[in-house]
């Protein structure tokens, strides 16, 4: 993200307490970042075999979207549907990338599509983790 | 949904055994019908303490309209991950469904908004309910 | 659509004069049947020489999908941009129609969606010519 | 953008004879900044006298992520389309930038939303004139 965007996360900090703004970042830019290597991928696997992942990859690249877009709508916050989104997009992004994984033989698109869901998927997952730490969760 | 898209329904169902095609397509025409009303109230709405309701509407119809395309792409079918993302979506629904019933009285938008938001709520509750129901699941 | 969303049609017709509310109605729901069709098609389309119609499928999803929210929403309404927007979809349904079409014979997917995409470049070419003899555009 | 998404730009440079590459990728992150810009000015701004620069900002943000998917689809890649597609977000963009130039001095997020924006709207024109320099398009 430019610039810009780390002064638009400093006003948005404002408006959403008690979030750690900076994993939630860390969690945007891994969405975006998803999103874009899913819809390379998607675009360059046609072939034998590569159905599935290419439909798994299109998946993922509308969830990772609508994820990062929810993160940046601070007023539409909620914690328990934000909880919900991300829990099906840390899945999303691993079953893509466990698919991606298995033609990354074939396919580098492919292979560097794994690494990118599955860095995705760990973002959600640390970003959960913190918004079950956080003091109104509990 | 047009006839032409009866007929693509026929053709998916030969691609995802024991599931139940009619509340499927049921859902699907919901998460449409969400996303244009979400995407129409949003505009519609703003003004005073329309702001969080404006921003749940934006989420709603991101959140619809991936759904209805996860369930338009069967080779990626996956069981667990459709339905945590049916989870979020309907909690997405019914969170904006609420919001929007909070303004009824001040937005004819918001009103009907709510209805449809409600209706896709319990179409996504409902196909939960016939996925837990299958062999493959219990 | 459903008869809810015929109520917004009314609201908003009021809110762009000179608008010919029917035929923006019919260019919706033709995109919307659209991003369904081409959705379906891009899925089912894994295999030999199907890979462009694939990438072309996804490009004219998402440019429905948009081209169909801008049209619901009436507050952002720009006639140069909406114009400039109906051109751009219409090219893409149109190339799209064309791919799908010469697959027609291997696949009924794009078989039925070479027809969607048709209708609906048709339905934003009556569009664009219902706007142009606006006596705002002329 | 990472490098991993760098590689992908790698690859797909093999795929697109003629195109300038280096001017693209920008164009791609000028559309994605776009995009996150746009959300979060469109989240932030409600109140008296911005429900249009809302509305714009929605739209802004479903074109350049539309504008940026089809980038990153080689396989569709067609000159024409491409440029009508750049030509409406272009324009998009200035609109959206120009109403956010209006509200600058009432709310930060539309002036750096407003710098995003008329950023996208040269990326997409100086693309275009790149490609209206290539051999095939004259």
């Amino acid at each position: 993200m430019t610039n810009v965007n780390d002064q638009m996360m400093d006003m948005m900090s404002m408006t959403m307490p008690g979030m750690d703004m900076k994993m939630m970042q860390e969690c945007m830019e891994a969405c975006s970042a998803a999103e874009q290597a899913t819809t390379m991928c998607a675009d360059a696997s046609s072939g034998d075999n590569m159905g599935r992942m290419m439909s798994m990859c299109m998946n993922t690249a509308d969830m990772t979207n609508t994820m990062m877009r929810m993160m940046m709508r601070p007023m539409a916050h909620d914690m328990t549907t934000m909880m919900a989104m991300l829990e099906a997009t840390m899945m999303m992004c691993k079953a893509c990338a466990d698919e991606c994984t298995t033609m990354a033989d074939m396919s580098d698109h492919a292979k560097m599509c794994a690494q990118v869901c599955m860095n995705c998927a760990d973002a959600c997952e640390a970003l959960m983790g913190s918004m079950k730490a956080m003091p109104s969760m509990s």
